[in-house]
């Protein structure tokens, strides 16, 4: 048989080290010319191999594809659009497989989290009945670090390192001057439902007393007298106190925090954002001067102060997705595993992935202490290895120096177009 | 005479570099022991002037006083605590003669902004009125940059290159996910009256169409009609729009777009923030998904990615401000002279206090393109090299390392205690 093509899609939310991960599988299929043909990237993800808009990555140097390595964000676009189920659009999957079959595609690696893994499994399922097999290959992705299967995900590494400094600077900060000024200082960080990043936060207390002195875990019912009592003995142990939230706090009753509090003036629009109802709530009682921030994209697209552990993890699992599918695996995922904590050692895996498709991990109870208000022992020994080791990109006049690709898109050959 | 010892007290919200202004100070005057005698700080500021809370800074090893120098924050303490006129209380200006000397302080070095540079300005009028004369220094401090006299602050270059990274790495995160995600992306940034920060954000766009498309400074009142049109026009034309705003943003009357907008659900409590009043707007708009990030502190506190040029310059000042007071001077600030732009080269220069306090440079027209919608070719021109250069602080465990000292405090030898 000649050989075949291959396409890579970025899917979801992006992260500092995704691109790290396509550099891996580019880098991987250059070297394996005999087995594997061209890369063909989804155009923003699915939606352009859905819609038969692909770009053509041999028309990249070597330079720049290397230098994906260290270009946050999403190199080729991503998108959130999750495919249906397979009786509900068998459309879309069928789809996929014309738009395969017209590109001579054999292998096909999509790089995501729950709802990308899912979609590769039914990819798979459904080019074996439609009898023109393609070697799936899931690829782990999200900053959330909510996949199950897999010690921890890529571009999670990143993020944490990223709130953990964050944390350890403003604390200093908020330190030197609480005696007049600031005394309360809320950081909001990502997490819908997983408590990872705000975990990582908890990093930089590295002594007693040290900030962050508080977590909000979504996964724990936020407690409002609980919280403020522990405010106010922080700030009469420690002269300040500093917060971390995630943006999925929920009230007892499951509710968002972050839909309690705002509303404009008018009050219709939601607004958004946690940490200033929480900052609101500790000067209303207090009366401490309080500051708040939002991290938002800034923490998931800090490549200047990536981890280098998550680069690296980040380009193994796209080396060893492309090493997978020449060897012939179908409807797998590589994945990290932990042989050791201290020193810290990984080696690849590999899963299946429809173990891993559609669930979350959430942070175990035991990696929180047993107040629920900050990370265990047991927590740190997890984490800390995944922020070592720093790996910044080359600057120029000051600032980083990020790939831009060209793009290039492929001559269509489908005569269907295909609406979404 | 006998050598005489020094005073050295930080003033107002810390930055990433004034550890390094501190670190100047201290290793300049160790290079001078047969001039001056003991570096001393005030804990917390001038506060701990006037209560004769002093910390001996000979305590510290050369090694901890170097590692100030990529240390953020206020070492000793800072403090937001502005003296009051001589007419009004001149029992503060005596006392602070008084704790000179007790401690026999020949030389008072403040480092901070506008206020601090007419506070050092009135304890040199008042030392010489007394008959107990001492050598005022003032050291420009602030991320502001809007002291006049110097052609930049220190504090100022490391803030602007935080924003411009962040702005950087954002325009990629949002570029990348458009399509169906997130069109419009807003950064709040400090700035209360002076559009400095926000100006550095433009830094981040290079070439045409790049992040970000709009800045918002405090100097122009806010037109909400022309913003949405740019809005829509750049989003029609890219794609997506980011937006850098000044937390001081006014509307055509001068009212704080931050408080026209947001209230807790019970409409009582300020909350804070302009970002999500500006992204309300546009969502309300135009329905655009929106996404906001407020740096606050993280900004000021990020010494990671601190610009080399400010930490020089930082030093610089501190360095310098020992030399003047050994050669005698008094009521003079040590500022920044740029010679040349183009290869960037700048020197030390002395302003008189009495020209610097109580006043405050903005953001000049001529820095703003036509519609004031972002920074022109001159803009660029003087802030580019304020941001050169990179100078991390050393890692471990995957955090930067920085240093806490042990802030010995001196015995007490005044009598009496002093109220604030």
């Amino acid at each position: 048989m000649a050989k075949r093509n291959a396409i890579y899609a970025q899917s979801g939310g992006v992260t500092a080290v995704i691109n790290a991960t396509a550099c891996g599988v580019i880098e991987t299929a250059r070297r394996h010319r005999s087995q594997i043909g061209k890369v063909y990237a989804g155009r923003d993800g699915i939606i352009g191999v859905l819609t038969e808009d692909l770009i053509d990555t041999s028309k990249e140097t070597p330079a720049a594809i290397r230098a994906l390595r260290h270009t946050p964000a999403g190199a080729f676009g991503s998108c959130r659009y999750k495919l249906k189920g397979l009786e509900e659009n068998r459309a879309q999957y069928e789809r996929l497989i014309a738009v395969f079959k017209a590109h001579n595609v054999g292998y096909f690696f999509y790089n995501g989290g729950n709802d990308s893994a899912d979609t590769t499994w039914k990819v798979s399922q459904i080019s074996e009945k439609l009898g023109y097999p393609v070697n799936c290959i899931g690829i782990p992705k999200t900053v959330d670090n909510d996949l199950v299967g897999t010690d921890n995900c890529p571009g999670f590494g990143s993020v944490a390192k990223y709130v953990a400094t964050g944390m350890l600077e403003t604390g200093y900060d908020v330190a030197s001057m609480a005696r007049t000024s600031t005394k309360v200082f809320v950081l909001e960080v990502m997490g819908r439902n997983a408590g990872w990043i705000t975990a990582a936060c908890g990093l930089a207390a590295q002594r007693e007393g040290d900030a962050p002195h508080i977590l909000l875990f979504p996964e724990i019912a936020f407690d409002a007298e609980k919280f403020l009592a522990r405010v106010e003995a922080v700030v009469k142990e420690h002269g300040f106190c500093t917060v971390a939230v995630s943006e999925g706090l929920k009230d007892a009753n499951g509710k968002l925090m972050l839909e309690s509090g705002l509303s404009d003036a008018f009050g219709h629009a939601q607004l958004g954002g946690v940490a200033p109802v929480i900052a609101a709530m500790v000067r209303k009682r207090f009366g401490y001067r309080c500051h708040w921030a939002v991290a938002d994209y800034l923490q998931r697209a800090a490549r200047h102060i990536a981890s280098k552990t998550d680069v690296q993890q980040a380009y193994a699992v796209g080396k060893a997705a492309v090493e997978l599918a020449i060897k012939g695996r179908n409807a797998v995922m590589p994945v990290i595993v932990r042989k050791s904590d201290r020193p810290y050692k990984w080696a690849i895996g590999v899963a299946e992935l429809k173990d891993i498709a559609n669930r979350e991990k959430t942070l175990p109870r035991d990696f929180m202490t047993d107040d629920c208000f900050h990370i265990s022992a047991k927590g740190r020994r997890y984490l800390a290895p995944l922020i070592q080791g720093e790996d910044p990109p080359p600057f120029k006049n000051g600032l980083p120096v990020y790939v831009r690709l060209k793009n290039v898109a492929v001559k269509k050959k489908l005569k269907e177009a295909f609406s979404l």
